[in-house]
């Protein structure tokens, strides 16, 4: 079903970072559903988490290890969420993390939990601890393309990017994995990303990086407006190699290559989204502000009557003009207002464009890769999102994700 | 499929309304399609419109004529809404208003345009006047049954409500109708609603009755998050009958009965939603503001997820909390909220409910009516949504529409 993604491209490894996965049988047999992501000691670390009130508790945990100190290893389970769990639920993620921390001999603050699946229930902690000497034994810095598989959910394909980037005379990797299929918006989602890189930065410089990558990738991207309770994106940096210095031209090249490896991996969400039949660029710009630009290109991305449209491949203008006209934004002027559908003017200020035709929107609609772009005539303020269409296959998805 | 909407209950007349029908083929022939409602000289009226930046051209031209005059006759087309159809879309609406008027012997601005359908086309105007001689023919007081199935849409049934009550020694009527049934949220809809009573009372006491009415109805549904450039909510007083003076036992009943019969037009929306297979009540009481209650009651209406689970019967009430913490509500306190489903207590402060099971959820989750009541613990505000269902059928009606 996944629109136009490719195969796991190669995922370079990263000097000092090794990963190990097992079947734990947490809620399904005979697949990949345990993490293990461990770092040598120096790495620093810099994570980006869910603005949603309900966090998970992996995500509290998480939270509060990394205020004491930095990671020697990421635990991911895939199956339950550990969400809506309670008092219980901290304590299977704390108890996780205190059964890791003893087998690799660090602290067990040194270890952050990540859980994604179904909310509500607890894990069998029993069957996660029991699987952990497996997943210490598999551990490899050449280990990214099963952990890639490891943390899927309703993912069709695991998903994965890598760049190689030269500072001076020597080579520096990013590479990273991510999963995520639905209840995908901004704010992080239910997504889990975690990145690597063998540069040398200081986790200050290290977040910097990190938040500045989230805000043109992870939080551009909506499947269906919702917003998880657990999603969470890790950037490591073992160090291995060379330094980082801020303001550096070294720091601009890595800041891009993070970019890259970002925007592909949120890319990829939105290509493997839950029934996703096009993937779809929406552009909007001459807007006063960037937020008035969001709030123009949100409207449109979780219309459902925009979405539905783009489904059935119909270019049915009407529905991005309602889309368009009910965004919060104060000044908006229909009359101002322009839409392109790929090189097709559709909209030329409020009204149909005298040059469109019903064949030439009907053609750009039948592609599988769809870019709108909207014109508000406000000012020079831009945004880009990616998203999807909404499909019956979308509500199968999310009707029998627990049947 | 729509959710225990009954048959058109009887809708009394109103002494001084008419309403008259056509088939004026518009864009299916054999079914009515054109609709006039006309009210004799002193008749005040009162006007929701919607808030929607792209209006239709009906819509900007009827707010442009109540401006000048009170309404003589408003003229309903469906089949197209006359949105998006720029200059030539205004002239068609005005002409529609002047050919009536010299059939009726009224000023145009004494005639109010209403229309609703496919967005960026335009309507056949001719067929449209030609079949105004037809539509006049038939004016009755008891054409009400006949005119809330000409304003149809996709709506699988027509919508009607009618109420009476007894000021002193008189009786007053209530009587109204509506169509929509995708495109519904707050600030009105795709939707119609024509009320008209034979209370006399003065236009802006009209409007603050209307208003009242339609906050508590109208603006309180929503099946899919958008809004529609057309909708409109007309309320007629012919001043046939007793006069309704401020502040009176009159007023008072008058209004409650105005809002018995918005509220049961807008629910009877909600119950033939596009594809609704569950008439869903979110209540949101404990609240620090009215306000904050609607964000998070709509936070759930909205979501995807949510809205697919209760399709699939499915009691997954970790959508429900994951959609309660991403409503943008300043001092939402995660551990103080608690939600049932009808009488099951299924969240207590942030947690499973210690008497909940799955097997109750489950058995809720199999009505067709289901109330969730979300207590957020912060206040004493409090408020009241209805909502459907996301279904196959949704997606199958809004992907087909055009097709």
């Amino acid at each position: 079903m996944a629109v136009n993604l490719p195969a796991l491209p190669a995922l370079h490894p990263i000097p000092g970072i090794r990963l190990g996965t097992a079947m734990a049988r947490i809620r399904k047999v005979n697949r990949r559903d345990l993490v293990l992501i461990e770092c040598i000691a120096g790495t620093q670390a810099a994570a980006v988490f869910t603005r949603n009130r309900f966090c998970a508790a992996p995500v509290l945990v998480a939270r509060e290890h990394l205020a004491h100190a930095m990671p020697r290893a990421l635990l991911i389970n895939t199956g339950f969420a550990n969400a809506g769990t309670g008092e219980p639920g901290l304590a299977d993620a704390r108890a996780c993390c205190d059964a890791l921390a003893h087998r690799l001999g660090c602290a067990p603050t040194e270890v952050l939990p990540f859980s994604t699946g179904v909310i509500g229930e607890r894990f069998p902690l029993d069957r996660l601890i029991a699987s952990l000497p497996a997943c210490v034994a598999t551990l490899s810095e050449s280990g990214w393309e099963d952990a890639a598989t490891g943390i899927m959910t309703t993912d069709t394909m695991p998903k994965g990017s890598s760049r190689r980037l030269t500072i001076g005379k020597e080579t520096l990797t990013v590479t990273g994995i991510t999963k995520g299929a639905g209840m995908i918006r901004p704010d992080m989602a239910t997504m889990l990303a975690f990145i690597a890189t063998d540069a040398r930065l200081a986790a200050p410089l290290l977040q910097d990086a990190l938040t500045a990558a989230v805000n043109m990738s992870f939080n551009r991207i909506t499947i269906d407006g919702d917003t998880s309770t657990n999603d969470a994106c890790m950037l490591l940096a073992s160090g291995t190699g060379a330094a980082i210095e801020p303001g550096s031209d070294g720091y601009t090249a890595f800041q891009q290559a993070l970019n890259e490896v970002c925007l592909e991996l949120a890319q990829a969400i939105v290509r493997d989204g839950e029934g996703a039949t096009k993937f779809i660029t929406v552009e909007v710009v001459g807007g006063a502000s960037e937020a008035d630009c969001l709030e123009v290109a949100y409207s449109i991305a979780h219309s459902p009557l925009v979405k539905t449209a783009f489904f059935a491949s119909d270019p049915n203008w009407g529905r991005l003009l309602a889309a368009i006209g009910r965004a919060p934004v104060e000044q908006l002027d229909v009359n101002a207002v322009s839409i392109h559908l790929n090189d097709v003017r559709v909209v030329q200020r409020g009204a149909l464009a005298p040059d469109y035709t019903e064949a030439r929107g009907a053609a750009v609609m039948k592609e599988s890769e769809i870019r709108i772009r909207v014109e508000l005539g406000l000012g020079n303020a831009s945004t880009r999102i990616w998203t999807t269409d909404l499909s019956h296959e979308y509500v199968r998805i999310n009707a029998e994700y627990r049947s």
